[in-house]
């Protein structure tokens, strides 16, 4: 009892205060000082204890931070409860027969500094320890594995098409730009602010980017970039982008819906008008997530891997230190403060 | 010449008087009369001259009626001009080497008396007629492909599922609604009136049926049809019809969008604001149109030809009677005015 004493350590966590309506702010959350033992307690089969290291901040937890009638595809927040999320964490005890002390792990774990988890079924354990350990946040994590399936699977790109991106400097957006580049499309982005715009040119790649705050008339921006019209357009954004899309959209053009972060923080989300455009040019549009494709993800790492380290793919990412940064930094997806792909380095001593 | 004069008859024509907005009137065309001779011009290659016996009243004829800055997939109508349409004819002369006098034809003809068609390549010779030739204006002209290609080739029905058909007693939602029972789907369907929704269950086997003009919460009245949520919905009408649909979807849920007619004659479309939820139930919304797939047809027609003689499938038609009638009849379609596939019979006498 004493030696499990001498083992406790502070655990900081991130907590919903209460259920969010409108756009989310720092204060609907908490961080609260609770404290840990750092051996699993006993009687605890298949339990990982992990340290974290990096925690990533996700568009699709704002949905989880409202009360909702109809269930989101993941579980909302509780008020007064931990929040959780994408991370990358160290192993520090085990007792499942698939993880030891030690061990890297990307997967869900808490918003906190030290997370019990009784279900590691769902971690990964980090293989490749050559790329950046953040990268299993982004590109090399769900994002990464979003903006893959989304773009390769949903969408199956032809050399030569024109694709379009919105929220395209984002964590899954800057990712489906520089694909598209590979496989030989003519990608134009956009994203709200003119360092954003100029990071698609200037390091993704992309053959054009606008600010679409800059842009009354968004038909009319994309009629300028896409004078023969889209052929792929992959959703981050929702509402007035998604009626402006339609309207360019060309024959038999696909729609990869990976989300629409403009409306997530409405009362009422937007309506969008132009649906009929579907049907005259056989338009498919589909949603995703990324969850359904992770029996692809060993094949998408012998993609990626190699072209990170030959520098074919950028990434470029918006870290925030310590974990009462958390808050904040998730907030500003809502406000698009981040640039790049959005984390929290929640202690750096460990890396 | 004077031989030429002797064959010269009567052809009434129905004519655009100008662009429509709005819900259509039957004073927005006009049936004039003109003549037209029974012999094919002279050194008019690959021509037939058809003598029309149906006419086919389509929802998607609306859009042609509008002045358009984005066309649609089908050409608009011009003002003082011919209508157009899908229609059945006889051939009464030929220069074309594969028509000749007296065959039957289906396919695009003028909504006129007799009509000279110099691309016949487009009509479909008619080589079954143990079925009504009615039928060639629906179940076995372009409302059967399209009920076929979007229920099983855009939809991918399997036995078991939740099918919702809108606008399910028209042209072709009584289609879907029978071949949806046929694959062993559990189907209802919506229409506007009593008449209509007791032909749903009563005569095309649908398992429910509803008014949707005495539901005030379509929400409400879908969940009390879909307690588990629907699977596969064809959609017909758009609007607040597809925004209540979208609450309702299943996981994987399809929605083959085949039009909106609810939508047709409003200066704005309707916002559909629902659309977040493709992403979390990865639901695929697809546009399409019969013409993509009349490679089909002939494997179209050796599926349903022994059903309609089995009496397996039926197919309710509303006829108006005399070219006269055809811009009543086609106007009716808007206001739901026809119980049925509605079509225009130009000449009792040659049937």
């Amino acid at each position: 009892m004493a030696g499990a004493d001498q083992e406790a350590v502070r655990n900081k966590q991130v907590t919903l205060k209460h259920y969010v309506s409108g756009f989310p702010k720092e204060s609907d959350m908490c961080v609260i000082t609770s404290s840990i033992s750092l051996k699993i307690p006993q009687g605890s089969k298949d339990t990982v204890l992990l340290k974290n290291i990096y925690l990533s901040c996700d568009p699709y937890m704002r949905g989880r931070m409202s009360k909702s009638d109809s269930p989101s595809f993941v579980a909302p927040f509780q008020p007064g409860s931990l929040l959780n999320g994408y991370g990358v964490a160290k192993v520090v005890d085990s007792t499942h027969p698939n993880y030891e002390k030690g061990d890297l792990v990307w997967g869900f774990t808490g918003w906190e500094e030290y997370s019990l988890v009784t279900s590691p079924e769902l971690l990964i354990k980090i293989q490749h320890t050559d790329a950046p350990l953040s990268y299993y946040t982004g590109i090399l994590g769900m994002p990464g594995m979003t903006a893959y399936a989304g773009f390769y699977e949903v969408c199956s790109p032809k050399k030569g098409e024109y694709v379009y991106v919105s929220a395209a400097s984002g964590a899954v957006g800057q990712l489906v730009g520089q694909f598209a580049k590979l496989v030989g499309c003519y990608v134009v982005g956009s994203a709200g602010s003119k360092e954003k715009v100029d990071l698609l040119t200037s390091k993704f790649g992309f053959d054009g980017a606008f600010n679409y705050k800059e842009e009354p008339d968004l038909d009319a921006a994309l009629k300028r970039y896409f004078p023969e019209g889209i052929d792929i357009y992959f959703e981050n954004v929702g509402g007035k982008m998604l009626d402006a899309v339609l309207l360019n959209m060309r024959l038999r053009g696909r729609i990869a819906v990976c989300g629409m972060i403009s409306q997530y923080n409405l009362e009422k989300p937007e309506g969008v008008h132009n649906l009929m455009q579907v049907v005259g040019k056989r338009i498919r549009m589909e949603g995703f997530l990324a969850g359904d494709y992770y029996h692809l993800y060993s094949k998408y790492l012998d993609m990626i891997l190699p072209f990170i380290k030959e520098g074919k793919m950028n990434y470029v990412e918006d870290v925030a230190e310590g974990i009462e940064s958390a808050p904040a930094a998730l907030v500003g997806l809502f406000s698009g403060k981040n640039v790049g792909k959005q984390l929290v380095l929640v202690d750096r001593q460990i890396i």
